[in-house]
């Protein structure tokens, strides 16, 4: 009896040092599960003012090196062209679906040998789904085919979020309109 | 006597398993308080340059569409324009009480339809009461009463920070002044 | 034998209370260990375009407030100009190292009685060292020695970091070249 009360006692120590290790050690060291909480995929719709189609146009350029303009897209792969941008979000390729938000921010064109942009931008919802906003920023090499930026807040039913989205060039016509899809996987949720 | 033991045994093991549990399960799925581990509330005050002001303004226009200019906000909702601010962060509402740090970045008008922005900018203390930044990145739609962008991150007294911050417009007068009312709720504190 | 078990029951049922006491705690409350999960020191390198340097130039200006041009930094200590780059990072300080990556995305200039910047932008890697990118944002009031910016996030090899970036001017030549020592300290690695 006494000897099966101390392999118990002993069993029960045992689990207590692992278990006291375990949540002593400081959450950052944790080696975290890279699982997302919440996945969402998103479409959403630039076309760039040219001069000729103010009735259209989503986005405009706002700033440009010396040797570039604001209706053109400059030369050298638009490097220096900022570009403002209120976009329509939707939930499939068409630009005329009903949009389910707006993609709010700007992206600046910043290699002069390749195409290269980097972004910052809200998606900003409103809809029965979705209310809040999420907050992204990053560099967006756009010849690849697939690139990831950083998810780096979020408000309302997307407070607090982190997380990584993955951006590809769904269309792409001309100078004027581009689709960009959004895979966001969320991995911090509140 | 002996009975008494193994109920004590059974309630250990019990409280063992519990505790194991909850703290085998990873960082990211434990539901989370939203209760903020510090708040703070401030205001900005912007004084934008018109052409006629350059002694007092703290912001300017640096950027603006091809229908734009630099001294007077763009027609169509400002959509495009861009403006780099430096300006005086107060306790309370009163421009000229003293600053106990600079806001600093740029916001952009960026729809055509109504007022709305996108803000990127810190928070930058140098005062006996605080030391270090505070970074906010997000979505104004300015004519809501409030409304919420993140807290990215801090520096200093405000390491690693995040959160959310919840805007409001104070005061706003003609095309030059506005204060804005900045409620932080700060949810990661190291 | 009895009074011995007691003890040693009671002195488990301490250790029980301390650990579900420790791990019941919300993360948030929880004072995390300030020390870095992974250390980086880059240099990067921006020559900006002033009209007669096309071919090495890396950054130029792309807005200016309304008395500034975009080939000479503004008055009033370039108050206003923003400046694309895609700078060459390299591992020692020297401009012709090989690089390991491109630092791109933008500074702005935001106090008109000194110099003082806010930046956003990526360290972009692909190399056999790194790959993925680490994105950056926060107030660079570069007459200091040191200041600290916000690490916001990360990609690939840097996924969902965060942390602070230490930046210190380690050269700087007229108004055309500036070589930045970036040393970063990673709080969260996944």
């Amino acid at each position: 009896m006494e000897s099966t009360m101390r392999r118990l006692i002993s069993a029960l120590f045992l689990l207590l040092l692992i278990t006291v290790g375990s949540s002593a050690s400081p959450t950052h060291w944790r080696k975290r599960v890279r699982e997302p909480c919440k996945k969402l995929v998103l479409y959403f719709h630039d076309i760039i003012y040219n001069g000729h189609n103010a009735k259209n146009a989503t986005s405009a350029i706002v700033g440009a090196p010396s040797w570039g303009n604001k209706t053109i897209l400059a030369g050298q792969n638009h490097f220096g062209d900022v570009v403002v941008f209120d976009d329509p979000i939707t939930l499939d390729n068409n630009l005329h679906s009903p949009p389910v938000g707006r993609a709010q921010g700007f992206y600046i064109y910043d290699k002069k040998e390749i195409f290269t942009s980097w972004l910052a931008f809200s998606f900003v919802f409103n809809s029965t789904q979705h209310k809040g906003s999420i907050n992204f920023a990053g560099a967006d090499p756009l010849m690849n085919k697939t690139r990831d930026i950083s998810v780096i807040g979020g408000t309302g039913d997307f407070f607090m979020t982190r997380g990584v989205a993955t951006l590809s060039t769904d269309a792409f016509e001309g100078e004027v309109y581009f689709r960009l899809r959004v895979d966001m996987n969320l991995y911090e949720c509140w």
